[in-house]
């Protein structure tokens, strides 16, 4: 009973996964394609008598290299490529050094070889932009170089070292091609949607919370939809992945080969300081339950209320920007206006504040909440110029007034 | 000129990356030995007779297995000495199959096995349970099956799968034996140093924050000292992947076999939830320069002070705690108790206040500063919850009064 109960836990996982997000099944099928494609290379005689044992190195290269997205797969694959013909020269180098010096000689060079270099390109691995851009490109050049000049020890060195890249390039050019042309994945417009869907969330979030009067949502119903920007303060390490790889990707879609990637990680960064921001509005309003009783708070609900609306709605209308490939609009300044001078009368309704405070406690909470609000106003409006840098840079469409009215 | 000004900034940068932690340098030698022994199959020909061609995998096993950690070497071993087993029978079994169906239908069977084998076990990588303890073993998997079953169509595959999986188990061994003998580095003692430090670093701005009345330290000239706190929120990753090697240690140092580990995972959480806090006060501190003029604004100082002195000490001595393996002291307690009685110390003043207010911006930063001061009491109490939790579980030393005078 036990077991029957976790196979249907089992298979509920697997639904959920399969339906989050159905390219992972069809990327499943697709490593399974190409793996059945270079297995080609030991089916058929012709192919086995040329490339002999090295066909397997095909079947290695995909199993390590096909990753979900195109630009991963490219760049995973470029590294294999230039690894190994790296480390091939020169093992092939170090093994006619060692040869120079005898039957005796030569083991002892190649150890010593194997050893020193072994060393040092495991050390380049701890170099922060090693590790960043080509960490897979130093393991492999460590093993080819290993593999080679000891290899070469027994056998013909150049016939091994030509199969191996043969087949090597085989087995990347069979992932190049499936990742690209079968129902491709790319990095650039991964990371496009997750730059415009956090932003909506913390937007979805700032409207809920002006429409709520303060409220926290964690009453509502639809809880695990504002609960969204909790998901955006942990996107980071998605996003450098994600920029990363869009840079090796080809034109597709609506950007060039040339899109400016590095300036969503700008955008993001800011929208991940909003997301902190509103996590704190979030925990005030879960544990405080802000009821303004007094006539001074309800002076300062109303700002309050207006930066919050004014910020949702400059957020809505940057992430359909971002969205629609287009110039922000002029409506988006005009948000950010409202927001900016509503914070400017909270300030002067504090400093005009002369009576005697009712509720010390209260107050402090509304105060609380003021200040991170302000606080959101200003992230706003980075977000804003950096998605206006990026709309230069990418030559997104400029708005038609009609696009403006319809907004 | 240019590419000598570039060599010497590779130079600085090497130095300082050893420098940082000379573990680094010792390491890379440790995989140069390793690489260097292994390739002793190759030029032994005893070895050679015995193992052919398949020593390469003794190479290619000791490059992706030999990692920085004692716990990430075994872990990976594990899980590639495992999923070569289980694969490697599995292939052979499809391969029994395959020959069951004639000379026509055996490619045909391995295809379509293969397909299918490959394209489930990607999907199992998208589970985040197998993303976490045996992405590489699925990896592994998916390699040897296709090898075993494909190359079985051609060779005497029982001694292939018995060469193949003797040599990855002694370079697995080899790697497992230099990585535990020759000075090993413990993922168990790195991640308890690092969460001790974590909670030093909180103290330490925490100190001066209460030390240098509310300025910002951004001044101060070991400012970069003081924003150690901004490394701790972004030290889950790293927490997790040492809490998840360390599992695979034996006992080492103070630490038996079944050390809590997954402990200071929950004390992580707190420390960086804490550290969010401390990041918004720096936030007010650095930009608000609060210099409290009026009467009200000093009554308010008081409290803050005391709560960020209070915290700062019950965080050194937690530190110290976890430091030395010994139950956190009941001074740890009494500073918790001084700081929250500050803090309802602020509260009541706040409820009486009714004088009118000279400067209602001035007041407001107070607030603000004095309302985050009260969340890091509150994530000061959590945290020393929690360690007391680990120090029960992991059975630490108790304190002799003698420990407490001399704290």
């Amino acid at each position: 009973m036990t077991l029957w109960s976790s196979l249907i836990e089992f298979a509920k996982a697997t639904k959920k996964i399969g339906e989050d997000d159905p390219r992972r099944i069809v990327h499943s099928m697709k490593v399974g394609l190409a793996l059945t494609l270079v297995s080609l290379l030991y089916y058929f005689r012709p192919l086995y008598d040329g490339f002999g044992q090295a066909g397997m190195w095909a079947i290695l290269t995909v199993v390590v290299v096909f990753e979900f997205t195109v630009g991963g797969t490219l760049s995973k694959s470029f590294n294999r490529s230039c690894a190994t013909m790296v480390a091939g020269a020169l093992g092939i180098g170090a093994e006619y050094l060692a040869n120079l010096c005898g039957e005796r000689g030569e083991p002892v060079i190649v150890a010593i070889l194997v050893f020193v270099l072994a060393t040092m390109a495991t050390f380049t691995r701890f170099y922060p932009s090693v590790k960043r851009k080509c960490d897979y490109g130093v393991l492999i050049f460590i093993l080819t170089f290993t593999l080679v000049a000891v290899s070469g020890f027994r056998a013909e060195i150049l016939r091994l070292a030509h199969q191996r890249l043969s087949t090597i390039i085989i087995g990347g050019i069979t992932c190049m091609i499936i990742s690209i042309f079968v129902y491709p994945v790319w990095a650039g417009q991964d990371l496009h949607d997750l730059v415009a869907t956090n932003i909506e969330k913390l937007a979805l979030y700032l409207e809920s919370f002006a429409g709520e009067g303060f409220h926290s949502s964690v009453e509502n119903n639809d809880n695990s939809r504002l609960q969204g920007y909790k998901s955006v303060l942990n996107s980071k390490a998605t996003e450098e992945a994600l920029a990363n790889f869009a840079w090796w990707e080809p034109g597709h879609g609506s950007f060039r080969f040339n899109h400016p990637w590095k300036q969503y990680l700008k955008i993001g960064a800011h929208v991940s300081e909003c997301a902190c921001h509103v996590k704190a509005l979030d925990g005030y309003a879960a544990s405080s339950k802000i009821k303004p009783a007094s006539e001074t708070c309800k002076n300062f609900q109303k700002p309050c209320t207006t930066m919050s609306s004014e910020s949702a709605r400059a957020l809505k209308d940057l992430a359909s920007a971002i969205k629609t490939l287009k110039s922000p609009s002029s409506d988006i300044q005009i948000h950010i206006q409202s927001s900016k001078s509503a914070a400017n009368e909270f300030e002067s309704i504090l400093k005009n504040m002369s009576l005697p405070q009712p509720d010390g406690q209260e107050l402090m909470q509304l105060l609380v909440v003021a200040s991170i609000l302000i606080d959101i106003t200003k992230c706003v409006e980075q977000i804003s110029d950096s998605i206006h840098e990026l709309s230069m840079r990418a030559d997104f469409e400029e708005q038609t007034p009609r696009d403006n009215e319809s907004c």
